[in-house]
């Protein structure tokens, strides 16, 4: 009797080994990679979903693949963590200061050969792998991993448009959870479900499959190649999305079947030309709350306890997010007015707008990981009279620049833009930080830009972008703040800033805005602290009245230098302004994961930081 | 016998009369229709062929259509001529300071509902209209035209694959021309290519309208109406790209062919869904020179003899353009050196690449209208050690805002852009200013940005980005500059400003870049005068030398106030510098059309205005 291997997964040091385990051994590595991953997240968070989806899968590209030669590139990049772990990294560090991403990374490992964090890249980026590979007479594979969500977006669609004359192997695996983040959205998806249930199109594949394994033998034989391929392809499909893309397509094929997976992979791995293999997993497989949660929770969760699935640090019972706050207020404006449309591209969950799309359906609308078309859209609905408010984390409105400018600002329209994970965003780390948004927003004509301290001010300045008909902004950090049940009706004045506290002295003011304004209010300290609401444009007439003091200090948290903070002092020195003028921001730099806490002593920008400035030019 | 009556399109003020013509009349209107675009187009330039496409379709829409209650929205825009025609406007001003806009002009006339000038947004702002009508309750009907290459463009598939639950009346016209700019890319059109070719899909399409009229009747009968017509298509039709989304198709109808395009219009304009009808229609149309046409020379077209087809302006014989300039340095350097990629998003034409991509047909690749993908493919390419350069127009490229940033910049990648169409670019207008890149790609970490004066200069930039291994924009306006033949061998460093005339009494410097700065030495004036080769960062060794100038003018024709000439400002101010710091750029804008010449002028950027406050400030 063959004695049975012990499968220990952190005993893998060349993972290329792992070709010589038995798929029952397979399986059992699997198991363990789950349970190593589920405990990882409850400790460190992480995006425990999509990374349960993909443990099977990337189990089998390791038993398929030449790794690290073969280079694989996972879209977004957020479930690789089963690919880090057989890959000599462990998950202990996972998303902390200094240790292992929650995306790929070069510098961690070999393995990584790109990077993203942002959806919808890895086409494109892998067709530009394929390219030089071949350019360079290389044997290599390379292969995408790539969620359904992720290919229905038109950065996608423009790589798939682009494979119809693209002779040059690359493997693009469509990782099809049938959820996206949220809930699937789209004809893109409808498309999909049909290639599910057509069990003859299966069929038809195990067909093909048959003949193109004969017909590989023939190829060299034949100069009319792509032709032939073509007719045969023809014969024997029905033509589904990609094909009508020029773009060979295999599936469906169990994505937790190890053994499936490993030998599809391992027959379209060769192709010469761009071939998509359709997978299908379940999102959160195999952990009790998150295998089948729709909601969206668990796709990108914070520490919790394992045996509860509950959040292990809650939000305090007197606190409540900027995302909430905002789509409250939506809420009841929606109920007064029947031309507010509220848009969100994927942001359903993450910006608190699950209610209030069961509420209004025909006008609280996700449009999926589409940020382009969410604008624009808001563009149509605002130049017939209507007001779109758009909720859209800050780093994923930055895909819809030229729209904000072409199609928003530059018909001066009436669309209120909800910029939200505005700033420093923690663990996610350099791909999502909030913190460009003004430098890029005040390139725009026609854009104001604004940010509110507390849920009141919250209140006043979305009764202000009720009543004002051209492009706003109004940003957010990640912060918790002070509950408010009054309703107040009372709105801010265009281009508003508050004196909160006055140095009669004259030495030293500050000019901040956000959450931070009450923390900086609750240090009593002596000094004018001015709270710029509207960030952009500078409310020069406070300005003006600051002139004869004998420090300034511009303390923004939330941003780069290049943005408030340098529009500010330049505003102060063009006025005359002969005094110090100290700037407090983070640079101009792509600022790496941690805890905010941690990203704000690091730059420097924490109250700490501030309070030293203060009584070091005092 | 019934008199022939006599067409005159001039004569025409209620466009809806032309419903009383016969389509012998239809079409004696188009050839007088067709004459006037080309007789306006010959004196005034502007977008010739697309618009010579168009006329019979346009025609129809005001046959079928209920103008202006009804809403058409013209994708770009740059093929609206003949509604422009038949809404009252004329062409005598076309594209002229303060006349008629090349695009749609809400405040033009009332049948302009919205406006464009990048492409790829009429679905998406249609789907707008549409939404907010139903809401209203209003009863007209929202119709899109929109062009092949424009289609296959991810903002229009974000969009497209939005229509699939929405429940709405929206007609969209594919307008296809098997052309794009120039040549079709993708396999989007592939698919197209397979319809045309199709005889039985047309024929089955003949039996769907039969059935579909009849079952229009029987509509209100049935409450399961829309799994109804599911079933019906499923039973008739061979899916195709769209049904795959989930929308309606129609067509293929002769786009030149009035009769048969008012009774598909009619018969798909009531859909209570979207609808695509499919047009086929020859860009150029009827017009020798511009029938045929396929390197894109009449796409977009400069004032020309309509008997020899010659431009007026041609360039002086010592003159040439910095893309030539560019594309000739770029492929010599391909020639030696195989890791470099030459990319453009449907640019081919627009900055002579054409050459190029004949030559190195494997390394010179345009990717369609596809602005997000060029710089994904590219930053792959890079990170498989090649070197790509992406070639697009400043307006175009804020489409890539977020892989610049997200896919370039994060990753430090060696990535060329190539900003063609810098600065004022005349008579396109608002939508095509190319003075907004410097300051949002400024706001991208890792960036350096970049312009030349001159072809010796650019060569030396050329050579410079050779070497240089990460992100870098050379940017370069519409200037044409003296030839040059020698090839220039030397490089620049990075950061480099020249000083090129001294002011010894130290009175005024005049910091400014690109081919103005041979023009203001040629003026022979006396002041130090700094070339800012590299416009960003600040050289600020440089500025250092300057602070004992009583006044220091920043003079930036090719920018906004917030790019260069504030950067420059307040690394002076943050130096120390007491004396007067004079800005000379434009204002944060969207700047009409007229020439370039006007725009100067009117925004104060030209050489007098300099020298004005040259003078004023002695």
């Amino acid at each position: 009797m063959k004695e049975k291997r012990v499968i220990d997964f952190r005993k893998i040091e060349d993972p290329s080994l792992i070709k010589n385990l038995s798929y029952e051994e397979l399986n059992e590595l699997s198991s363990q990679l789950r349970e190593e991953i589920i405990d990882k997240c409850s400790i460190n968070g992480g995006h425990l979903s999509s990374n349960l989806g993909t443990v099977e899968l990337t189990v089998a590209l390791f038993n398929s693949l030449n790794l690290p030669k073969d280079k694989v590139i996972f879209d977004v990049g957020h479930q690789a963590y089963t690919y880090k772990l057989l890959s000599g990294r462990n998950l202990d560090s996972l998303r902390q200061k200094d240790g292992i991403d929650g995306f790929q990374k070069k510098d961690e490992s070999k393995f990584d050969c790109y990077e993203a964090g942002h959806s919808s890249t890895s086409i494109g980026a892998g067709m530009g792998f394929s390219l030089t590979r071949d350019l360079e007479g290389e044997d290599y594979k390379v292969v995408c991993v790539v969620g359904d969500a992720s290919i229905a977006n038109g950065v996608s669609f423009e790589a798939l448009n682009n494979l119809n004359n693209f002779k040059h192997q690359l493997l693009i695996i469509l990782n099809d959870n049938e959820m996206s983040i949220t809930n699937p959205v789209g004809g893109f998806n409808k498309t999909l479900q049909k290639i599910r249930v057509s069990r003859n199109y299966v069929k038809s594949k195990n067909r093909y499959k048959k003949i193109m394994k004969r017909f590989k033998f023939l190829l060299p034989l034949y100069r009319f190649t792509s032709k032939l391929k073509d007719f045969i392809v023809s014969l024997i499909f029905k033509p589904n999305f990609f094909e009508y893309l020029g773009v060979y397509y295999y599936g469906i094929v169990d994505g937790h079947n190890i053994k499936k997976l490993t030998k599809a992979i391992n027959f379209v791995k060769d192709f010469d030309s761009p071939v998509i293999l359709h997978v299908k997993t379940k999102k959160g497989k195999g952990y009790k709350y998150s295998e089948g949660d729709k909601s969206g929770k668990w796709h990108s969760i914070s520490s919790f306890n394992k045996e509860t699935g509950e959040l292990v640090n809650k939000k305090e019972e007197n606190k409540v997010g900027f995302a909430e706050i905002y789509s409250s207020l939506l809420d009841k404006a929606m109920e007064k007015d029947k031309k507010i449309i509220s848009i969100n591209p994927a942001m359903s969950y993450g910006s608190s707008l699950d209610e209030l799309m069961k509420k209004f359906p025909q006008r609280a609308l996700d449009v999926g990981i589409s940020e382009e078309h969410s604008l624009v859209f808001a563009s149509g609905i605002a130049s017939n009279s209507f007001h779109p408010y758009v909720s859209v984390y800050s780093t994923f409105l930055q895909r819809s620049y030229d729209q904000i400018s072409h199609d928003v600002a530059r018909m001066d329209l009436p669309v209120t833009i909800m910029v939200d994970h505005c700033g420093l965003v923690g663990r996610d780390g350099e791909t999502h930080q909030g913190i460009y948004d003004y430098a890029y927003l005040s390139s725009i004509p026609n854009m104001t830009i604004t940010m509110a301290k507390d849920a009141k001010e919250a209140n006043r300045l979305f009764n202000f972008s009720l009543t004002y008909s051209h492009p706003l902004a109004i940003r957010y950090p990640v912060t918790n703040v002070i509950k408010q049940n009054e309703i107040i009706k009372n709105s801010l004045t265009y281009g508003q800033w508050d004196i909160l506290s006055k140095d009669e002295s004259k030495n030293i003011a500050v000019i901040t805005f956000g959450p931070k304004v009450d923390e900086i209010m609750n240090k009593n300290l002596n000094i004018t602290l001015v709270n710029a609401i509207f960030n952009y444009p500078i409310n020069n007439e406070v300005l003006k009245g600051l002139l004869d003091y004998k420090t300034i200090v511009i303390y923004d948290p939330y941003g780069c230098e290049n943005g408030f903070a340098n529009t500010v002092s330049l505003s102060l020195y063009e006025l005359g302004y002969k005094g110090n003028v100290r700037k407090i921001s983070l640079p101009l730099e792509f600022i790496k994961k941690g805890s905010i806490e941690e990203q704000e002593k690091q730059y420097k920008v924490d109250l700490d930081s501030l309070i030293d400035t203060i009584n070091e030019v005092k």
